[in-house]
């Protein structure tokens, strides 16, 4: 049995999300569906981070298991072959897999250490065609220097229940924020969180409520307000998911994962870095 | 009578192209829908540049004539509201309109003296999903200095002949090419033409030429050979129209349209300005 490791792209504006479902129409039963076709095997899957529907990955990590013994390459060109135009495999790689049962095996979501999450908001009066589906939308200005000063109340370690969704099955609402940055270009604004992990809707609930102070309706300071108060009520709405980017896993060196380098942000933001 | 002119924004990729058909679907028939459906009135539109299916419009102009007396704003955020999100109205404008048979009215088409079109090419050995239907798809390298000598024979006023398709109802296949700008950012490039008008697929079948020099099938002499020809049997086929944008349309000062200033390329490639 081999354990090979996949980087996964994907427009997620037309799945239900990343996690199988009954009646399809996910990453993962398009994913496994390739997979299975290539391999004419029943092939499962474990996923870093499970995105909601209409959520993008610029990289997603994947892991399976198989017996079959084939080149990296004909995994990749063959597995892409079966895929749609929104999904793609970017990179293949095998891990060492000792035994299935084994406590320290590479896991694509208990071996990971870091997520990094970008939101992308398109702020201009008017809407635009060419960011539906890619980016948040608001219409009233942002005050950069605003939502700076109110990241600053979410990073280090937190009980995030306030930014929590009632369907989180998450063990502890606890999570270490290492990192937001905000930034602009004129009418863009690329906000990039890097936490050890997310709870599920955590990215667009802090985004919602950076989007009131941004707009002048709460002050910086009611950020560590609703924060303490761990009461998702008293915090903004979730934000719409367009504009989510799950873009990058960070795991242990010595597993030789080669990961999308200078490739975080999706390519149309290459201005951004 | 009012004549009205509009910046019109669209994501082709699920429109069949601009020109209105029987069985709809296209571009023209949502505007006149969505604008018929605010003036209640029967409105119909005509616009500077006919985009084929999948092709985008940062910035289509069309105009109409309405005996309906609203303020901009109305117009603007009224008809907005019945479109889709793949196409919106960024700006509206009167023009001075005394009889509707008279000459020297303004129209959309007939009163432009230049377009620009930009073509953005994704070149990767591996396909991109946040690309899709955005860009074209190169898996080739692509050798930026080939090309750029290339376009030196296309410039100016020459027949087209060559880069005609041949369902073309253009009166003479004679245009002048102002200019054929290539600029590339990493595994991007954005190809910009503008001429006072094109035939039907030029900028496509020019750039499935200028892909056949950049990856090294043909030299750039070929093209001036090509060219020379006019003969469409002996170019390169049609390229794909995901990475085709109008981008710009020139008119005299006096009718005093405003344009999406700075915002010639799609907003994702603001960093190519």
């Amino acid at each position: 049995m081999k354990r090979l490791v996949l980087g996964v792209q994907y427009d997620g504006s037309c799945w239900h999300g990343w996690q199988t479902q009954p009646n399809g129409k996910t990453v993962q039963d398009e994913l496994e569906r390739a997979l299975s076709a290539f391999a004419k095997l029943k092939v499962s899957t474990a996923c870093a981070g499970r995105t909601d529907a209409g959520v993008h990955a610029i990289e997603q990590v994947v892991h399976f298991d198989t017996p079959l013994d084939r080149p990296m390459h004909s995994w990749l060109n063959g597995v892409n072959a079966f895929l749609p135009p929104s999904i793609v495999i970017r990179w293949i790689r095998e891990v060492e897999f000792v035994d299935p049962d084994a406590q320290d095996n590479f896991h694509a979501r208990f071996s990971a250490y870091a997520r990094t999450y970008h939101y992308v908001v398109y702020c201009n009066p008017i809407r635009s065609p060419m960011w539906s589906k890619r980016a948040g939308w608001v219409f009233r200005p942002l005050d950069l220097e605003r939502m700076r000063l109110a990241t600053r109340y979410l990073v280090g370690e937190n009980d995030f229940s306030s930014f929590r969704a009632a369907s989180c099955q998450a063990k502890s609402p606890v999570k270490h924020m290492y990192d937001i940055q905000i930034r602009q270009k004129g009418e863009l604004f690329v906000f990039t969180l890097r936490a050890n992990a997310f709870l599920h809707h955590m990215v667009r609930n802090i985004l919602g409520a950076l989007i009131f102070v941004g707009t002048g309706k709460k002050e910086p300071e009611w950020i560590e307000h609703v924060l303490h108060s761990r009461d998702r009520s008293l915090a903004a709405p979730t934000f719409m998911p367009d504009g989510l980017y799950l873009a990058k896993i960070e795991y242990d060196e010595k597993w030789q994962l080669p990961g999308l380098l200078g490739q975080s942000l999706p390519g149309f933001l290459s201005d951004f870095d």
